[in-house]
């Protein structure tokens, strides 16, 4: 076809007008997705962003120079301890400073085009809905976001007109392999799994899985929580909670596809029979870049993918036996209601319990198959409520794991 | 993102308005393509496509049943020696019948939403550039057309402001992994290839392959002269060479991949580092719909890529020593003017003298170097320059084969 076959409307123009640089405020920009965001906005042409606000949690240090090296115009620390030592570090610059929980909220609620959503739990949640509500396009690497109060935030971004953006791998696979412009025309989303490190280990193996194996990912470097979740793979049922709340297709048409490489990211299939997918090599600052960029795409300068090389891909269908977290978690969705904030916090229970050796690996799904089964999928309406059931979960799983580590 | 993330425009809107039937043409439809294409029209809704008018060569029985079949409004046939039988087997039908060269191109120039270009060699290219002078759709199934004459293609579709969809399955593959919004994005663009039958042969095994040998497919169940560019890998030279005219990418940034499962059709690499792929089953059937109903999706009955029983897919670099041909399309593409026309005449050409067995496998690729080094790139104006000079390079090609043959 010509270079024009597939006609721009304005609203594939990128926001905003060219001539203005995009303004982005990072929430988590201390963190590892933070970081590889400010990287990305450092080797950008000038002008082509600018930074609005930087938030982090307690790294003073770190935050301060983001600030000055990129000319913030605020930076927000969590910590309200830490507000003193950032006001000095920043003393003389004009950036604004300020700190605790309501700072970071207001931060994510200042006008921004941009914003990176990468502030984990709880905390994360109450910033990401302020940005929501404030509008714009919102990239999402907060998990618990989607999975927790995954209806919340999508009738949040529903009332502003804020653009959703998955920062995950898997889901901004999707997000790009996907043609949402016809739903119907979709038949499945496939998520990849790299199968952690115990893709083909036997029952006995991961029945004394100690945390030191469990953290040993194949593919990504990752924290220890998210690596476990990895090895359980609950961290795929946890995606595909995710990917049912971010695109217009239900549970039962969304599979898992383990693939060791964790080459092929995502794929997504139509009603003719085509298959697209998203490939590339294991590194955050592409999905990152994408979401940047987004409609358009950027130059990011890292290794490319190298088929050749490679030599092989290999895929096949996960065990439901040794991960029933997959199942787990598709029974969560299908509950719907609190269902998916009580897994969620009862595995993040587990998971804790599991590194400080007080619980054993096959343990963890035990745990949070007990609590969905104790708790039931209770109706949650607002935030708060969700926030209330998190803890309830909590207290029921803790008390849940002590029973069985005693039995 | 929400369902609208991607956002409509007017010109998206699958062309014709809702409610009226697409209208095609079908240029060549008693062939494999154009059979397949009237399978998919037979199991779509009703309603959704009418036909009007069939091509086809010289098989009459089969060209009426299907005009009658589709109640299309004209079935013509090439060979003018054969219309008293069509008009005979569709008497009373009301349909109207032609034929002869001229009425073929008239068939095409006549006015409809879509066309289907599939007739093979110099008759194919007359009648698909009257398509795409009359404009609309064009289907492009058709490789003469791309790779002897290109630019008028593109010139032609230009003026009338026709879209060219391609019909092969890799080029297809591309466009649908392509986003032309911004070629400035477009990294490189990988051709795969299956790597034909002698993809692990050795040399001796190559010097003394025979037809039998050479038309072996591993995947794709194709014709004589097919079979054997893919066993030289001349196909895939050619392929390149369409892809270059099809896509906004330079020669040096369009790659060929070995790929021996043939289920990762084409791919795209970005300058974010994302590389977006099209993957299916090997079959025609796939991007013939996506054509059809494009920038919509129509439901097609077939298997579905099954990448866990599939299990791995493998990738590595061709061997340019084993197939020069490869580098003997790039030289030609890069030589522009009447090169690609020379190329495709003396492999033609090459090609039935070693099905006659007249000439030796690995001499093909040598019978279309000496042709290109003999006759150079001489300047082409129009069809019948191009016509022409595929005269002259079938004579020359002749003349260098009897020679190395003596040799």
């Amino acid at each position: 076809m010509q270079a024009d076959a597939r006609p721009e409307g304005p609203s594939w123009t990128p926001a905003p007008a060219a001539g203005r640089p995009r303004r982005l405020t990072i929430l988590g920009s201390t963190g590892s997705v933070g970081r590889s965001t400010l990287a990305l906005v450092e080797a950008a042409a000038p002008g082509t962003f600018a930074i609005e606000a930087l938030v982090a949690g307690r790294d003073v240090a770190a935050l301060a120079a983001q600030a000055k090296a990129f000319r913030a115009r605020l930076a927000v620390v969590a910590d309200p301890a830490a507000h003193a030592a950032l006001r000095e570090a920043l003393a003389g610059t004009g950036i604004e400073t300020a700190a605790g929980p309501e700072a970071v909220i207001e931060a994510a609620a200042r006008p921004a085009d941009w914003t990176m959503a990468a502030i984990v739990g709880a905390a994360g949640l109450r910033s990401t809905l302020a940005a929501l509500h404030r509008g714009g396009t919102v990239a999402i690497a907060n998990k618990e976001s989607l999975v927790c109060a995954g209806e919340i935030v999508l009738a949040a971004a529903a009332r502003s007109g804020a653009l959703l953006l998955p920062v995950d791998s898997e889901h901004n696979a999707i997000f790009q392999a996907l043609d949402a412009r016809d739903p119907a025309a979709i038949e499945k989303i496939v998520l990849t799994a790299s199968g952690g490190p115990f893709r083909t280990a036997d029952w006995a193996t991961m029945r004394a899985a100690t945390p030191e194996q469990a953290v040993r990912h194949p593919v990504w470097s990752m924290g220890a929580k998210i690596s476990v979740d990895s090895a359980t793979m609950m961290n795929k049922g946890l995606e595909l909670i995710e990917a049912a709340r971010l695109f217009p297709v239900p549970e039962a048409r969304i599979e898992v596809l383990i693939h060791p490489q964790s080459t092929v990211h995502g794929l997504v299939q139509y009603t003719d029979g085509s298959v697209l997918a998203q490939l590339g090599t294991p590194d955050m600052r592409t999905p990152i870049a994408h979401c940047l960029a987004w409609p358009a795409r950027m130059a990011v300068t890292l290794p490319r993918l190298d088929l050749a090389t490679l030599g092989r891909l290999e895929f096949s269908a996960p065990d439901p036996v040794r991960f029933p977290a997959l199942r787990l978690c598709r029974a969560a969705l299908q509950a719907g209601g609190g269902a998916p904030a009580v897994l969620s916090a009862a595995n993040e229970v587990a998971v804790a319990l599991f590194l400080g050796r007080r619980l054993g690996f096959l343990e963890i799904a035990a745990v949070v198959d007990e609590t969905l089964q104790r708790l039931g999928s209770p109706a949650v309406e607002g935030l708060e409520a969700v926030l209330a059931l998190d803890d309830v979960a909590r207290v029921e799983a803790r008390r849940i794991a002590a029973r069985r580590a005693a039995a």
